[in-house]
């Protein structure tokens, strides 16, 4: 579907219910908020499906369009979700409509809106909102704005593009609060996440003439550092800030003798094989596995294992 | 004077020597290589006068426009510098033009050229660019990409607006290589810089509810992470990263007995005042002081004169 029928689709119905992803981040969660906004001002009913993964920074941004208990849906709409199984609820949705940028979408809905080209999921609703209302509103504008932001990381990754850089500027025209958004979603942090930074980057060791960087997160760090789930979010971006490494490994602890592990790349190593040889796997250049054995013990198997494929 | 004006000043002259301003950032310098070479571009000569005090990360895509010894100007302009006490060099410079964005510019030069609105220079040299060359080469995106991007800090700071997104996007379709420059520039960092953090988190504190961080950097400390000045840039965004803080300090032993202090607020305290107090001063949300003492006497004393401003 094309930005025009997806919009055509939305005006030709009623009663949303709007499904967001397991896992929620800025993205899936800005965009639900957001497309929710737009249809009640066009007179429709639309709520999202209550996602209670989410965190407290985001809370109060996304919390008043969760449904109320007991809403009958008779339009469900997928946004930011590339296959069933990321889904949120336990049901088994009939999707009527699914609006997602993921490559990977496996067209699990009736209707789909996949526009791969897209850095964030928030650019294709604004879209599709610009279509339907001739542009966002301030609510819709701040929702959008953290939506975009959060999965460009500030517009900072790589997946950032011209029109990632065209769509903020609309977001701001449109009232998004630049300053405010950015110190609660990037530039701020809580006293526990700093302590635990400290721990993190004086145990982050080099290996390998620094080509392979390891940093490791243990319950007992979590606890002194007094962080909770919400202070861990993107840890694995610490050690890979390691100019030279090649390799980019963070281990966490997650129980009594099991250690999760997630490893970065550049180009030339393909981290999915190496995790494969765990049991894990995941993209070429960010794959993750899990270990049945403590930190040091998880270390010392990945180093072994990485050590080779070095180029 | 407008951009067309500007424009057509340049059109109208030959043989520009190009100055930034001391302590050079990647605005000025970014933005007066790109000038030079779009100069170059329209057939003219036109060099940088030479800034050692240049940073490693940026020094290969500046260099090339460096003067040669010998080179006479018949044209001075200046570029991202507000007064002449900021100008490089040591000479009374006669400058002929100054492009720049700073709303505290003195109008040192002959015709000036000053767009306050403008998130970084490197959009005012944009704009005058695409009107003297329809648009900026290759060459010439990247070196604005590198003034607009760390102006802005990486699109994060609350200078960023609409403009500023439209102009990064002109500069992606016109070739800039955004994923290589932001992992130099923001995304990867040096092992000692990895350490360094690691020693300032682990030591930063929090006093008066969380209402205060202060972040100590002694001599010590960067000789152990094995730091060079390289690595120091920024570091008082470290403190500024304590979500509840109001005042975030960085202390800095920059010799025997010899404290720098650097403050920032969030606008319900005047850190130039309380810095006025130790014979320092700046802006009312970003000041700083040198004190002759040990980083704990510095830091005890800023305390003393912070806990009676605090809200």
């Amino acid at each position: 579907m094309t930005i025009r029928e997806c919009a055509d689709f939305l005006k030709s119905r009623d009663g949303f219910l709007i499904l967001s992803h397991v896992r929620p981040d800025g993205d899936t969660l800005g965009s639900c908020a957001a497309l929710s906004h737009a249809l009640n001002r066009m007179g429709k009913t639309a709520w999202m499906y209550p996602n209670e993964e989410i965190t407290e920074t985001l809370l109060p941004f996304v919390k008043p369009y969760f449904a109320p208990d007991g809403f009958e849906a008779q339009t469900i709409i997928s946004v930011d979700v590339a296959s069933e199984q990321m889904l949120i609820g336990n049901s088994g949705w009939n999707v009527d409509l699914c609006i997602d940028h993921h490559p990977s979408n496996t067209h699990y809905a009736s209707e789909t809106c996949v526009i791969p080209e897209r850095a964030s999921c928030g650019e294709i609703i604004l879209d599709v909102i610009t279509e339907l209302l001739e542009g966002p509103d301030y609510e819709e504008a701040q929702l959008l704005y953290i939506a975009v932001s959060t999965d460009t990381g500030c517009f900072c990754y790589s997946n950032t593009n011209s029109d990632t850089f065209r769509s903020a500027a609309k977001l701001l025209d449109a009232g998004a609060q630049l300053d405010s958004l950015n110190q609660l979603l990037f530039r701020k942090t809580s006293v526990a996440r700093l302590r635990l930074e400290g721990m993190i980057y004086s145990a982050m060791t080099f290996h390998f003439d620094n080509r392979v960087s390891v940093a490791v997160v243990s319950r007992e760090m979590l606890e002194r550092a007094g962080a909770t789930e919400d202070d861990c979010s993107d840890l694995a971006n610490l050690a890979g800030r390691a100019k030279e490494a090649v390799v980019c490994i963070t281990i966490r602890e997650v129980g009594d003798h099991v250690s999760k592990l997630s490893l970065r790349s550049s180009s030339s190593v393909n981290v999915s094989d190496i995790c494969a040889e765990f049991g894990g796997g995941g993209h070429a250049m960010a794959a993750g596995c899990t270990m049945k054995c403590d930190l040091e013990e998880a270390k010392s198997r990945i180093l072994q294992a990485v050590e080779p494929k070095l180029p």
